[in-house]
């Protein structure tokens, strides 16, 4: 099943289920109204649906299955939003050893210097950042050049949405606990990324400006996904293809990951969980940047494609240098 | 105004005000209930009291001093909870600069060679990571030590709850956003810690573990803090006075902060921001370690005491080797 979010005509979000064979959108919530009013609380948007559990789930599957026709929409007729518009948290891992060979051998071009190696830590577990939930946007939206960074990146990745709470996750049950995946592209301004690197801390504004965290077009569910690791993914600026690969290429699973975090952290529905970028999934391993104007489409099999274009940065204070957010003012 | 969450007798989390002078605290539905029906939905628990803004909190002050004596129950009667058990997000930043040099010199007392020097980066931008919002706890709760770890560490911080929305702050508005401030010890798994570091993604396992964010005892209004940046801070372990200093010695204010994080990002109410741990706040700079069973004491000059109890940790797999949360395992 594919979980969408789409703006209604009344202006409030709606909780969807997308036929591509179609190219139709159930409305569920007005589904649920004519056909089982008992299901209208799990209908209510995406979070809903998700806490609702297998029962949810069921019951949006069978409402898709009879929809009334005043429920079905063509799907080129409504504004996709983020599946999930503000996911409970994002994390981040870096689980593509590809991309980072690639950005290794890419620094020494630049520099002149040896390509550096990858460190044994990163061997032994699925380090992660955190990000900004409240920065999501979906398919179709711009994403807006935070005015403080001259480089815009994109980075393509898969993305799992968490159904079901639990903490010391065994990697063997880690699948249970997945509600679905979905595309997930981190936008990073790469120069302040540069400066966050060398603190040490992580990455924040980096990553974390408004618009700066796009994922969709819809979630698909794990029964529907099989085997998440074995999905081709590619990477085109106005159409021209940058790069891609295979999740095949993760060499921490997803498995992995949850059993990581969930190690005496308990997990919660709702919680989204990044992969890293595929090998070949960013400008920058490949020494190439992104414009305003351009186009990013993102595509993983059985998914489908995640669209968006890169806006002009606003008109800030410009009094900021490159990658620096604010100077620091003396109180 | 000090906002509380504490335990009601049916078992539900109830939002309180805490009148320290007198050693009570104010059930704030019930005394909505009663005197002003409607403020009810303001006083649902601490995000609504929040998210109401002025109108909220004027209506809690006049609850608070015309309360019902059926609202009314001595402090020590009742269970506090963390005063806001789920923020919206968790920002911890790094501004005491004596924190830095100490932790330099502590390491170069153990490692034999010349102390780091801090990077001028950190001189130009309050840098932050951000936190898992789920694993806080409030006052008197038992910090579970996490298995992975062998070396848990506490940390002495102020921490601001941001009250109304806004991006791109000018630093002269900042504090006009903030609802609030409370204590936040911010416990860190030091050898986890010291692994993360090294891959430059930022703290995650060593900071995230279930019940490592404590905060408390309350949140104490702008208006009743005043001046932010000069209040008394100190730590004591056991009864023992380990360390402390003063708000006064933070190099980036709070105005500085919240200017910084909100350059082309929106801060929405109820986000955490910490301050990061002020000078001899914290074990690792004073070569110090906790151990199960000690009681850590943070106390910040009119906000109150956060009192906390680290447990034994429990028994898990034991199968990770120190600061280890878990080994790659092949698919």
């Amino acid at each position: 099943m594919k979980i969408a979010t789409f703006l209604h005509n009344d202006g409030t979000p709606r909780l969807g289920a997308v036929d591509t064979s179609r190219s139709t959108i159930t409305d569920l919530a007005l589904a649920a109204q004519i056909r089982a009013p008992e299901a209208m609380g799990y209908m209510r948007d995406a979070l809903a649906l998700i806490d609702g559990g297998e029962e949810a789930l069921q019951m949006a599957r069978a409402l898709e299955d009879a929809a009334p026709e005043a429920a079905i929409t063509p799907l080129d007729a409504v504004r996709l939003l983020a599946p999930l518009p503000v996911p409970r948290s994002i994390r981040d891992c870096l689980v593509f050893e590809q991309h980072l060979i690639n950005y290794n051998a890419q620094r020494a071009k630049e520099t002149g210097q040896e390509p550096a190696t990858i460190s044994q830590d990163w061997y032994k577990r699925p380090f992660y950042y955190k990000g900004n939930r409240f920065s999501v946007v979906g398919p179709g939206a711009d994403i807006v050049w935070p005015d403080y960074s001259n480089s815009i990146d994109f980075e393509l990745e898969i993305a799992c949405i968490i159904g079901r709470k639990g903490s010391d996750i065994r990697p063997e049950d880690a699948l249970a606990h997945i509600f679905g995946f979905t595309i997930f592209n981190d936008f990073s301004a790469r120069d302040t990324q540069a400066v966050e690197k060398r603190m040490g801390m992580g990455s924040s504004k980096a990553k974390d400006f408004d618009t700066g965290n796009a994922i969709g077009p819809w979630i698909v569910t794990t029964d529907e996904i099989g085997d998440p690791h074995r999905l081709r993914m590619e990477a085109r600026i106005n159409g021209e293809r940058w790069g891609g690969g295979n999740t095949s290429e993760m060499y921490h699973s997803f498995r992995d990951m949850i059993s990581f975090i969930s190690r005496s952290e308990t997990l919660h529905p709702g919680e989204l969980i990044g992969s890293g970028t595929v090998g070949t999934g960013c400008g920058i391993e490949l020494g190439r940047s992104l414009s305003p104007g351009d186009t990013v489409e993102l595509e993983i099999e059985k998914i489908g494609i995640l669209r968006n274009r890169i806006t002009r940065r606003h008109s800030g204070s410009g009094s900021a240098a490159p990658g620096t957010p604010e100077p620091h003012r003396n109180r």
